[in-house]
């Protein structure tokens, strides 16, 4: 149940503890690909997995402004610091347990929420009244995964399968050929770029012409069969804190 | 403009200092309402604008959760606190000046929304490099404006125009009789109540039968062409703070 | 029971729930009123009402110091950002609250506090252990409410009526002179202007002359009885909470 | 010149950059003296050295809740935190220098704001564009300030001398009777209490009957005397930070 | 050259940008290992870094307290707040670069700290007058890094080598014993666990006794090799931020 | 009982409810002495303390960086402000009470932590599952107390017995000849410097040669009985906050 199209009555009769709290970005994505490209993906596989998941879960609606500082350089970029998105989850997600909806899993479509998403749904594990974890897609997709790049195969996948008219095919070469190989500048395994526009010439990273329509459709479905596994998990999970030892 | 559709090239190609950033709410709207009513009239109306203006403006994604604590009772509904949905607004704000889109409109269609606004826009004015004012679209609908109430004949008006599938027509009655003729509890022109719950049983103030199609219609017209007035006078407005005297 | 002048012992024995609070500002109030004159009137209507209450209620000592950025422009106005005053208000009312006075009604003499004011009032009956709620007493003077103005005519009445050394007679036509016709600049029902210098020479809305001793002596009546009602309301209302829908 | 009773042209003639700003308290007193007599003295010292001074300054209106939280068992006593407080000093402070008057003096009258005004002008002379410091009145009367206490001979004679009406003379032996002798209770000279509860049985310490109004007078010129000669060494004084060395 | 040991005239008269700044945790490792194991690592690889390093480096003392909340269950485990880590790491760094020691390594030898350090050195980087990344020892020793654990062959080796008489040999099979095969308890990529409580049973993660001084050694010299590689890269990178695009 | 070199299941044996917590800072000491040296003798002092007190005591790890800009202008100095410090302190405090280490002292070695550390365990006192107070060595070591100074005779001699190695010897009439006599710069019982370089060539307060070995072993001698007393009267106290009166 979308709580962005359900009355309150509606919700109100709604059987579950379960939620899922859609989170991207709006951040470049290349010549090629839109800035929305994080939370349109976030959504889909939210919805996906809500629809295929064969309980009831509520779905909220999506956080669109991350954390992505780093692709200032960037025109259209938008960024909170991660103090603030922290903040903006969590309170959203104590208001869902508020209601009974107190196992959340955050479903987030950017790398660069990763750490804050972790950080926070701890905090709110331990210290509020709800349990969250957090579940980026394209880290659960299976060999997919170590090919993610930025605004690269995968994501240009999902998006000619979800959302076709918003990839401009005509600068896939351009996109192509402004990017970088891998995400960083690594030395002793520590990345020394702080910014995307330290390694790449246009933002991508990895070649969106690895990305088709095909391997979109498989790429979501591999993405909302894990996601439903999780919600089966967290379901079921006795999610008390361990007494102290 | 909307950034979310857009690459960050075509933004960059794009000749303005412009921004409208939609502010909604996910709150209750009554049994008849969808909770996502604010996000959605908000949306429309920043839209329309956008496309009714003779120059360029760019459309930031909506901001889903605001400052909705006095609907907690009512279930479904999300809220953050005013202090950190003043920060995400400005961090969101800051990033758009940052890119050059420094006169910003924040249309917003929550009346809960209106005071953390009205702070959060002067703070940007003075201590940031942009200029900001907020709008909310009922305050500027002509003598409507008289009639809003919460879930009532305004927001039913413009949901049957913008999205009829979401009204529930056969809850109407029900709606109608648990509402609050009025917001509020008042004594001294001071509002007793802290909550809507304190005065309204089903979450409704005012009459949604009083909104059909047509007003809606006349609303959206009508709150458009405040807006792009609106849109105009930021463009020229010599934004600069005054002297010291 | 003015606390600044009772004891503890006195306090102790003082059987009520009931405290007000007055909360001023120091700005600019036109070249011929002070810069106290927000707290000057809040006290004034405070001690007259507790005065005229025929149950006992403590009177806290006046905040003299509030949201007035604004004035910024003119010399010796004094501010705290609106995060601050209302830490500042907020953690009063609490001492307040912990002494057994958890109904308390903040008494309010300026504009600019009225929006941090509200919020500050609805967290602390969310979230603290005490009621609260502001009353700004030129809106709760009937008809006269409409004329406000800044510096304008109900000031400069009231302050003739209370403190007429105080008023510079001999600057009322400069005063004048300088003055707006009203508060802000609008478009769509959007006020522009974020700072008073933007729209006033000399920090003045309406004219001063408007506002003679007996005027002043009517405002006091009329805000004193509009704070005792409210006084009898606040001390037997219920005050918990509604429960969840 | 008093900032409450001036208007803002009257401040802007003025030619100085030398404020005062008063800082008290509301707390406990023992059942013989008033709740504000922190707010009582600082203000009367302030009022008396920018008399004495022979050169211009301006005087703010006098904070009246400070950092007393120790005293909290006893009824009446408000308090903010350390942290809001020094938050609503150094803002105070820093629109005082927007004007100029950038070289300020904290007047205080409260021995529970000491470490609090000491932290706050040191950030504000190193971070913010004024100088500052605190001036605590009792620290600074000559051989009396051994005499200091709480409610005892210094702040009765203090107020004898200033507002004998405000002191409950026919109290003085339950006051003696319930007072500490000295404040605290040390262990290897670390005060093992953090309330005054826990060592007071009324609240005073030292012996008020020792304080009578001709030491109230003496007190008031020595401490007049000191700030003047304080005043002096501010205004000569070279406040730039020195160099890295 | 150790900050600790140094007199400020030592250190000024050392020419050079560089600075290690070792960060550990006191945190349960087990029944065989000393909460104090990652502020001993991080410290041991700091200082043969230094030593290693052909160029002279600041070493600042080592930050005992980290981001370990999830360690809580086990008795003895100290921490702080994510945030509180954060502002306590930038403000340490912040200091240092104000001598102009503005290439700052954080050394790093616990994995809760990972996500907060990354955080935290992109904000300096972008938003201080400094440089600075985090190099976490356990994640560039080679292939050894896959054998990681928690008080596991890793740690135990260290120690072994380091600090031998802190490991408790005749508690190595309790130890194994209790310990858990890997880190959390993982469904669809997503860790369901919050705290190690709740995945093993004496804290430990991995075989101990896999860890012997031989191993110990390569371990310190692999670390070391890396952070000298890292320095020197530190060293000759231009580290100014990109021009917007 | 050491908690850096205990395993958690050591200090889960221990049966005590006092804890030590060392804090120090790192800054200049003169020309002479080391920026380490709060550390290392606040380290001490705790050490030896917990040594001679008859019942069980841990001691957690030192914190290294504390309250220290008014050193700034001297190379090396590290600071954090006394907001993150107070911060770092009560979480610490925090999860030590968090295992029953309720009872807790600080330890400390400098003069610029006092103030907030006297605010901070009051706000731990009255607010957490805990009670602490902070020593402060060179407070309770007798007449020697008066003496303190910077780099002084007091901690140069502190140094000379339990580090010699670490006092250049060769700048001690240099280390003299640079020094102030006495802290600050005072009219009217207020200090008028906020750094120490305002009235200190090289750091150095009062005369280091005044502070040989034999004397270094007596103030710690002296300082490790006061704490002792100190820990006793910490154990037997009633740490309950007293009923409101």
């Amino acid at each position: 149940m979308h709580l962005a199209d359900a009355t309150w009555t509606d919700v109100d009769d709604c059987d579950t503890d379960l939620a899922l709290l859609p989170v991207g970005s709006t951040e470049q994505h290349g010549p090629h690909a839109p800035l929305g490209t994080d939370t349109l993906t976030a959504t889909a596989v939210a919805d996906a997995a809500a629809e295929a998941y064969d309980e009831e879960v509520v779905v909220a609606p999506a956080i669109p402004v991350g954390v992505a500082e780093e692709h200032r350089q960037f025109t259209g970029t938008l960024w909170v610091s991660p103090e603030t998105f922290r903040d903006y989850v969590r309170e959203t997600v104590q208001s869902l347990a508020h209601h009974g909806f107190d196992r959340v899993v955050v479903v987030n479509g950017h790398g660069g929420n990763v750490d804050a998403l972790r950080e926070v749904t701890g905090t709110i594990s331990r210290h509020d009244d709800a349990y969250a974890v957090a579940f980026t897609w394209f880290e659960s997709v299976g060999e997919h995964s170590s090919d993610m790049g930025h605004g690269g195969p995968l994501e240009t996948a999902m998006l000619r399968h979800l959302a076709p008219e918003l990839v401009q095919e005509d600068r896939l070469d351009e996109a192509r050929e402004g990017a970088a190989d891998g995400w960083g500048e690594w030395v002793s395994r520590v990345n020394l770029a702080h910014d995307s526009a330290e390694f790449s010439e246009n933002g991508v990273v990895g070649d969106p012409a690895e990305g088709d329509t095909e391997r979109g459709e498989e790429l979501l479905t591999l993405a909302t069969a894990s996601l439903v596994k999780l919600l089966d998990a967290v379901a079921k999970r006795d999610v008390r804190r361990p007494d102290h030892r």
